[in-house]
């Protein structure tokens, strides 16, 4: 693995690809690293990205990639291990042990969300198991839902799942939102478990129910997971990349550039909405910003 | 046509559609305006958009029409002639004489580009014509190419032609640009014609040759027309929505917010990059962000 990238992708998903097929169609020597089942999008169906009806993320994941190859993108299988400045460039450090070296780097590892940590949680991801209100309410119309976590973005789901479910339940210890949203949950009608937990949701091809530590069970056909979002904090720190306020995504401008000069960021890990057809934006202007910025150093 | 709209979307590109499909599946009533075949992809081949394979412009605007439609976005193959605030709201006039009320407005009418006017360039559109060298360059691997016009556009399109192109010719009657430019148009051995202009364009299926007015062809397989985008400043305008510094295109904030309180931009009209992943990143904020605002307005 000799000679340097211009442009190094960590991530695997949407964003990552579209910026690795505009930066390769710009002529700059392009490295994407990540494993593709790492994409939360590899076990969701996608249906709300104009322009192509409804297919499995895999299959949208596998032809982006053969896209992003035939205009000359390498891959390589691996996480990242470290990424730090080396002069002008960056070192990347790879699960192999390999050190690569870039002029660019775009961030594109998604958002990788916080997990309830019970059995069937894994296992049921994507058959009734979701992290992502706004991705897959529509799939609930007038079923049974129950949502998992105590803050705003929990308690904010739940409201929009209404507008779909006939029924929505809400389980945390302690509920910890502002009083607006308190009001609105009432209003709305959500069910409102507080000082209940769920222990383990179950189903065998697709999500029947949740079982609580009460000893209960309920049945729902959807269990949507709200504790928020990390994982971003370890790979910025590295970078010193500046985060937004609430230190949960990657400050990123509209030409998805972060506070560091050669570092660039596209879809989920910037924030909201964590829509595929968002990271392929920021993924166009990154890859393009990110071979002009390689481009450049070439000249000076 | 009666009642109030929650979101108007002008335009009938992919921007536009994904903007359609984001706010209609927040439960907005969404109208879309505009016919079809006004959008450029209409006439172009799509290769870089993630994850789809080599597809026509046309099977991706049908197929995202069928999505917003099966999301509850209706539609109507009018022009708009005026569009003016109306109290809180927009008043919209088709072509039919109707007029629409709506909330919000999602400008997505793309960038209409200035036309040489000769003959031959309507009829070989998408066929050899064209007016984006980003979107098309890749096509003309290893081919000879014209560009015409004279400014910073054509000159750097001819540059970034000489990438792919075996020969590039750029046609011009005084070629405005600056020294760096003019130095780099010489560095990769652009051909400049100074002082000839295009006649016409040739060829029946594809584009084949120009006709220059010194009477001379020149055999090319490919002709990019570079001479600025126009036609933002009407809509614009009429609701005193600020364009950028150089008046050519709506600036628009990360959430596609123009400065009128109520309307969105995204896509082409925003400026570049003119591609569809960056239009379809911005319809996905700009949908869900003015459905939103509509919801708002009911409340207050």
């Amino acid at each position: 693995m000799s000679g340097i990238y211009d442009v190094a992708i960590l991530g695997s998903g949407p964003g990552g690809l579209q910026a690795a097929i505009h930066s390769s169609r710009k002529k700059a020597r392009v490295l994407m690293l990540g494993r593709i089942d790492n994409s939360s999008l590899y076990w969701a169906h996608v249906e709300n990205y104009c322009c192509q009806v409804k297919i499995s993320g895999e299959e949208v994941l596998r032809t982006g990639r053969e896209q992003a190859e035939n205009f000359g993108t390498e891959f390589r299988d691996e996480d990242v291990l470290t990424i730090e400045p080396d002069g002008s460039l960056f070192s990347i450090k790879l699960e192999s042990g390999d050190v690569v070296k870039s002029k660019t780097v775009i961030l594109a590892t998604g958002s990788s969300r916080n997990k309830l940590k019970v059995p069937g949680e894994k296992e049921l991801l994507g058959k009734g198991v979701s992290y992502c209100v706004d991705c897959d309410a529509g799939f609930y119309r007038d079923e049974i839902v129950a949502v998992a976590g105590c803050r705003s973005a929990a308690a904010g789901g739940a409201v929009a799942l209404t507008n779909f479910a006939s029924e929505v339940h809400l389980y945390c210890e302690e509920l910890d939102v502002a009083e607006g949203l308190r009001k609105q949950l009432i209003d709305t009608g959500v069910h409102v478990h507080e000082g209940v937990k769920i222990e383990e949701i179950l189903g065998e091809t697709a999500v029947t129910g949740v079982k609580l530590d009460d000893g209960s069970t309920m049945d729902v056909s959807g269990v949507f997971i709200e504790l928020g979002a990390k994982g971003v904090l370890e790979l910025t720190a590295m970078l010193g990349v500046q985060l937004d306020e609430n230190m949960k995504y990657i400050e990123a401008d509209k030409k998805q550039r972060t506070s560091v000069p050669g570092v660039y960021a596209a879809g989920d890990i910037c924030g909201p909405p964590l829509q595929m057809a968002k990271a392929v934006g920021e993924g166009c202007v990154a890859g393009i910003e990110a071979a002009t910025y390689a481009k450049k150093m070439e000249v000076e």
